[in-house]
């Protein structure tokens, strides 16, 4: 009210800081006291965590996220794919839907932040907006994936690239994907009615935690996602010709070890040679007969590489398989590529949403850095059906997948903040 | 009784000539036959061998040693180590033992040679002898050793190596060495009778295949055995940290199996920096947690040297350890070295018996070769307590421990040759 007091000539001035007085923000301790509420599922009195998809800790905290968004007098459902769906009325009715959301099953002894964040974010999101009475001019939409870890299950099923195959895919639960979209309350048998259409959403959203350390490591608040990197996995196969370790002299040696560590070291030398984020990793290594005494005559590796445009995953590929080549000659070991079905293309986020939340992080005074997520999310599966953004938080030592995973109270409430104020920008500005 | 007949000068010059003449040979196709005899125990219908100690097969072909070599009028007997001992007595009874064999149990699916080629020769040399009337001035023993692949237990026996630790170990059979040693018709309890003091023999040989390629990569007949190289092994751990893939940045890792390449690399560059033979190997290697996409944390290598001499296993070892201090301060992780107990010193063998050997392959007209045995053998162990000597013969493409395995009739039968000479030579010059 205080605004419309002020001389026109001052309000132009100081518009932005008004702005920012005006937009209301989340409430730290609030926030940070559900990621406690929500960490007590599933932890074991040893310290480990057990939250996967489909266990008893999984349903019981997706049963106490109900509870809360019902709480915040929102529509609740669980979609056929068990995704929790809360929706809250907007202005006009004719507007599309902007959702905002993340997940909250974890890797096996997983952390208390990767999913949780976002997924606490897009609640006190929500119980701002209801405290302070705020509707919005679309309707908003909070979902909670199913089975993020288990291979982004519920995005998937929204987005219409959940194939029956995965179905009978286990976890660590004991549970196939199909018995678990059941165990949640979706049903297999009718997943066609979860896809949306192309366009049919105004936007999407995520929090998520960076779960690496660049954001750490250059003292930044928020990091603007421009892309989940795309990436591909190949078996790499040595063959050399095992023999006695004691009567083979240096120089007669086909050691399928020792043409394997010289790629190993060559991955690493290509990453680092191109300009860009590209990364390259040999994660998985068997050497055979894998006997101290016995020069190995087969090894086979993994290799995956990520990026955020598929050209330069090729570029970086060719540049390896070259220096295979080489290495393969100098020797004497057959070494053989194999592309393996793990292959997903980079989704890139809509350069709109990446202003407005530059923009939102400018108001709230807080640094930023356009950067591409290395790791899969929800919403590279959500790009490639709505303009899509993607706000990361600072991970504590770019520590994941991990009981050691942290990110402050600050830092978590910096985002949510990024985010609430996003959401309301959008709202203004989309049709 | 020619030589009587001529003049003394001639006799001068053509010794060596007639030495040769006069000298009995072995049989070749005989030998050969008997190669085929053993090779049939354990063999299966898809060409699989199955010849382990302890095993059925080793218990049958070991009743059809001990008949042939009674039918070769020898007093045989078990010992309490399970060997298979036969006596052909001499002239003079004041005069110690010259020994000789080799073993016939085999490795898993192993080869028809590694082992039953020293024990068929001697047996071909002791059928010589007796077919051509030749009693030695030295009482003459061959043994046929017991378990040589699962620990080289028969000689670690008499030679007062073989420790009560060692009898809880089991073999592919499923048996116990202990088990085994009674399964064989030794005592467990009596082994102590078995051990024999030093110099209580005059000498000891063994023949064996060379299980390298150096014989026929070079075209030559004979490996005079300079001494059987000892061993160290090491588990070496590289620590890391385990970080995803995709989101941790190439410079801000501490990629182990990175820093875990470069020291393969660097172990063979060490070993080939160094003149001489000696040998360094990484055969066995675990990346964890050995997933695609996650940067290893952990791995453990092994690493093996073999040498002739201790000084230079020790010299390989502190140059790889500091390759290895190099690569951990490069790549921020840390390497640690953990010797283990599978340690075998060297052994060399008497230099008046290659001596022996030598003479008796120029007699022969056979090229020769002085060189390292890389592997472990009976003769490592008897060497620690009476003057050796080892006889090489070509392993076609340096095959071993494989069905695969082959030495040629004429090169087996040139060592059987070589093995007779030189204890023919050895009867005459030994007191």
């Amino acid at each position: 009210m205080k605004v419309l007091q002020i001389p026109l000539v001052i309000v132009f001035i100081t518009a932005p800081l008004l702005a920012q007085q005006k937009l209301p923000t989340v409430v730290q301790d609030r926030l940070e006291q559900r990621i406690f509420d929500l960490a007590k599922f599933g932890l074991q009195e040893n310290g480990d965590t057990e939250g996967v998809a489909f266990s008893d800790a999984d349903i019981e905290a997706r049963k106490w996220i109900i509870e809360t968004l019902e709480a915040l007098k929102l529509k609740v459902h669980i979609d056929y794919a068990g995704n929790i769906i809360g929706r809250r009325k907007g202005k006009d009715p004719s507007k599309k839907l902007i959702s905002f959301g993340s997940h909250i099953d974890r890797v096996p002894n997983g952390g208390n932040y990767d999913g949780c964040v976002g997924s606490m974010a897009s609640i006190e999101v929500l119980t701002v907006l209801q405290e302070q009475n705020i509707t919005t001019n679309h309707p908003l939409e909070i979902i909670i994936f199913s089975n993020e870890e288990g291979g982004v299950m519920g995005s998937r099923a929204i987005s219409g690239h959940l194939t029956k195959s995965a179905f009978s895919v286990k976890n660590s639960t004991g549970y196939s994907m199909g018995e678990g979209i059941m165990r949640l309350g979706g049903d297999t048998l009718k997943l066609n009615q979860v896809v949306r259409k192309k366009e049919s959403m105004a936007a999407f959203l995520e929090l998520h935690i960076e779960q690496g350390g660049i954001l750490e490591q250059k003292q930044l608040n928020i990091g603007i996602v421009e892309g989940i990197v795309g990436l591909k996995w190949w078996d790499v196969t040595f063959e050399g010709f095992a023999n006695h370790a004691g009567t083979t002299p240096m120089n007669a040696r086909q050691d399928a070890l020792l043409a394997a560590a010289k790629f190993v070291v060559a991955v690493n030398e290509v990453a680092n040679s191109f300009n860009g984020a590209q990364v390259a990793t040999v994660g998985r290594i068997k050497a055979e007969p894998g006997a101290p005494n016995v020069i190995p005559g087969k090894v086979i590796a993994s290799l995956e590489i990520r990026d955020l445009s598929s050209d330069v995953i090729e570029k970086v590929y060719q540049s390896i398989k070259e220096r295979a080549k080489a290495i393969a000659q100098e020797s004497n070991v057959k070494i053989g590529f194999e592309p393996l079905d793990t292959t997903a293309n980079p989704a890139l986020t809509a350069t709109s949403i990446q202003k407005e939340i530059e923009s939102a992080s400018k108001n709230l005074k807080l640094s930023y850095h356009y950067m591409p997520s290395g790791a899969g999310h929800d919403a590279q599966d959500m790009a490639t059906i709505v303009p899509t953004g993607m706000i990361f938080v600072p991970s504590k030592d770019g520590i994941s997948h991990s009981p050691k995973e942290f990110t402050s109270a600050k830092d978590m409430a910096n985002g949510a903040n990024v985010l609430l104020h996003t959401i309301l920008a959008l709202d203004k500005k989309l049709k």
